[in-house]
């Protein structure tokens, strides 16, 4: 059903396609004006109501997910690729307890920030409002779909859904599902738009209307951000990379050091808070590196190290700058032994992409110097890097991280999708 | 002695002037690295230090700015324009004052905004952490010079200040007294630089940095926050214009609604948050609008005003859609009636900048209605416009007025010129 929608779409004139994106960008604005208003019981209500649907779609779901998956697989994508894009019954279980989750979170729309009385009488309070209309532009796992449109529609934006194409046929049924449910909520139905077709050039019309759109949010590939950042109009909320690292101070627990790494690194290594590269204080090299090594290639990690880690880890090879600079997301690891935290620090502001880093170390002047002079969004002293995560941080959930300091830094869950209001009440003041 | 220092600088070819610039912001950045850690008391030690010196060189101060003042009188600047630029030494005490006061508030660097502990005993803190590196554009008042270098260095950042050919010499002489105290306090000497050229090509080549700076604040009229917006490639934080209204409501207290119509068009009519739109209800303009139209004549106010407006202020003249759009910064007032509070709302969506917009009522849900409707940085109930500035609303002191919803909005002070870290500290975690 959705190849029948789609497929005019896909031999759209250029004309026909510009004209589709400004119908998208202007149906949101108004959409985004009424959801501004909305109480949160309704959105409460129709995310539930998501939830529900969702569980009882599995079968037409999992219908239209085989077309996509039957094309990955015709077009060779990678094992984990096809993974990632597959829905099972367990998944979209999973996915709508996910709408559940959103739905129980605080409404930050209206919250009061901040508020104070001054001198003269007057009333100040800062409002959270929603940022208005959101572009998510995204690659792969569908389950993003659900994600992104209950937290814009909970935080009170509308949103403009641009998945990657090899979930089309899933996403548009996703899509289908949430915004037809929209309506009986009194929630408007342009909440939730997605991009009906998978032109590429639609991206490129859409960054341009900054007129309408307020904030993009790209989520996948670096080239796929650098992209979006170069011809966007609007702000952008973004990360490019995460090259994370752990630095193994000579203060370090040794024990706590290796299952910090193995799970940094080994956990999941595909996403953006898993380590990149290890930094060991030149004192514990020696007692430290071969352990690490056993441990590290016992988990199938590919270990490239300097000449140091060498001696102590004989089946590393050499690592190079590019190495340093490379989040590989995958089982390949890059080690360097420093002489102390000014080289660790020296080396994180070099290579680091201002992510996640975090410091092993008993020392608290240590840990201290690190917290300080590491500019990362998160800096970690004594656990894994995997916690910079929205859910792990107690945001709830999260649409991306983060790694700018304009606006929002981090992971970014409600809160950060929105802004505020001054509201300042008074009984006739004036200004002397 | 600024004019020696200037001269030869004005004649820059091209390749050295970006190379100028370059310096600038290479320099500014390593600054603005050391100056992330210096300690709260070093930074109030420099303000009050440079409060006492501004006092003590009040001579040598007016001396310099009696050059600017000669150029502009030779140039034919406006008497308003002319008094804007003139030091007195009483100004130059209100100068000092305001330093003195920014040294007095909270430093926003390092302060734990949010913290918790999490299920697993991680502790998550959301501690302040300053921007960086800010670009500072602004026009004619030289005192403005002050409060940004002082806002900038208190809040942890390193500015580069490009001040109005017009004040050129008045700058150089306070970025000289300002600059030459850092070194004794312990804080690096290039945490405040002056672009040494009045050469205009020096603000495009600086726009293009946004490798090594992290905000541009534009400052002065619409034109050059325009090419400012245009140009960089860095966030920018900036208001076009202040397009403000107060609407009167049939349920108004109309002695009220003069008192604030003439504060908030007459106290300061060249500023952004001042008046420049009238809308009155319609029930009560054969009431109110005489007397109002009185009230404003004798303030020397023009009135511009709808068919309405003119059967009961006579002498107003006929309102364009063009008056509507205008920030006229001077005693022209437009007004219309109309028919309700949607009308109101309406007209402020189509006409406003989403600045500061007010509405005058004894009516609660139409106070709430507006407040919940109108989307600007402030939203005013019963209290006049000119309110919404930071030193009004308890921010100490500001750099400018946000209307964007992206990082800060209305007036940003120190804790608008940070961001934040996530600091994570656990012993030992790892995700399961």
């Amino acid at each position: 059903m959705s190849q029948l929608a789609s497929a005019p779409l896909e031999s759209l004139p250029a004309e026909s396609l510009v004209g589709l994106c400004d119908t998208l960008a202007s149906q949101a604005r108004i959409a985004a004006t009424e959801l501004a208003s909305v109480r949160s019981d309704a959105k409460n209500r129709w995310l539930i109501a998501a939830a529900d649907a969702l569980v009882a779609a599995t079968e037409s779901l999992l219908a239209a997910n085989a077309v996509d998956v039957a094309s990955a697989t015709a077009n060779g994508l990678s094992a984990a690729s096809i993974d990632r894009l597959t829905f099972t019954p367990g998944r979209i279980q999973k996915a709508a307890e996910g709408l559940r989750q959103i739905a129980s979170l605080p409404d930050p729309v209206g919250r009061i920030r901040d508020g104070q009385v001054r001198p003269n009488g007057l009333q100040v309070q800062k409002i959270g409002v929603p940022l208005g209309v959101i572009l998510f532009i995204y690659e792969s796992r569908p389950n993003v779909t659900l994600d992104a449109a209950g937290l814009c529609v909970k935080s009170g934006n509308a949103v403009i859904l641009r998945g990657g194409s090899e979930a089309f046929h899933s996403n548009t049924a996703l899509h289908r599902l949430l915004a037809g449910l929209l309506p009986q909520f009194g929630l408007p139905e342009h909440a939730v738009q997605l991009v009906p077709t998978q032109d590429r050039a639609a991206v490129g019309h859409l960054l341009r209307m900054g007129d309408r759109i307020d904030l993009a949010i790209p989520r996948g590939g670096e080239s796929l951000i650098r992209r979006v950042a170069a011809e966007a109009t609007m702000p952008v909320l973004k990360h490019y990379d995460g090259i994370c690292h752990v630095y193994v101070d000579a203060a370090a627990d040794l024990e706590m050091a290796e299952r910090i790494i193995i799970n940094a690194k080994c956990q999941r290594p595909g996403v953006c808070n898993a380590a990149e590269t290890v930094l060991i204080h030149r004192d514990i090299a020696a007692t430290f590196l071969p352990r690490l090594g056993t441990a590290l290639t016992g988990q199938g990690v590919e270990i490239r190290g300097c000449e140091k880690t060498r001696q102590f880890i004989p089946n590393a090879t050499i690592v190079t700058e590019k190495d340093f600079s490379t989040e590989h997301l995958a089982l390949i690891l890059s080690m360097s032994v420093v002489s102390d935290l000014t080289e660790a620090i020296r080396h994180i502001r070099r290579f680091g992409s201002k992510h996640t880093d975090a410091i092993i170390t008993r020392d608290l002047p240590t840990a201290q110097r690190f917290v300080q002079e590491v500019d990362s969004a998160a800096v970690v002293v004594n656990a894994s890097t995997r916690f910079n995560d929205g859910f792990e941080l107690g945001l709830g959930a999260e649409i991306g991280i983060s790694t700018d300091k304009f606006h929002a830094r981090g992971p970014c869950g409600l809160e950060e999708l929105t802004s505020y209001k001054y509201v300042i009440t008074g009984m006739g003041q004036i200004r002397e």
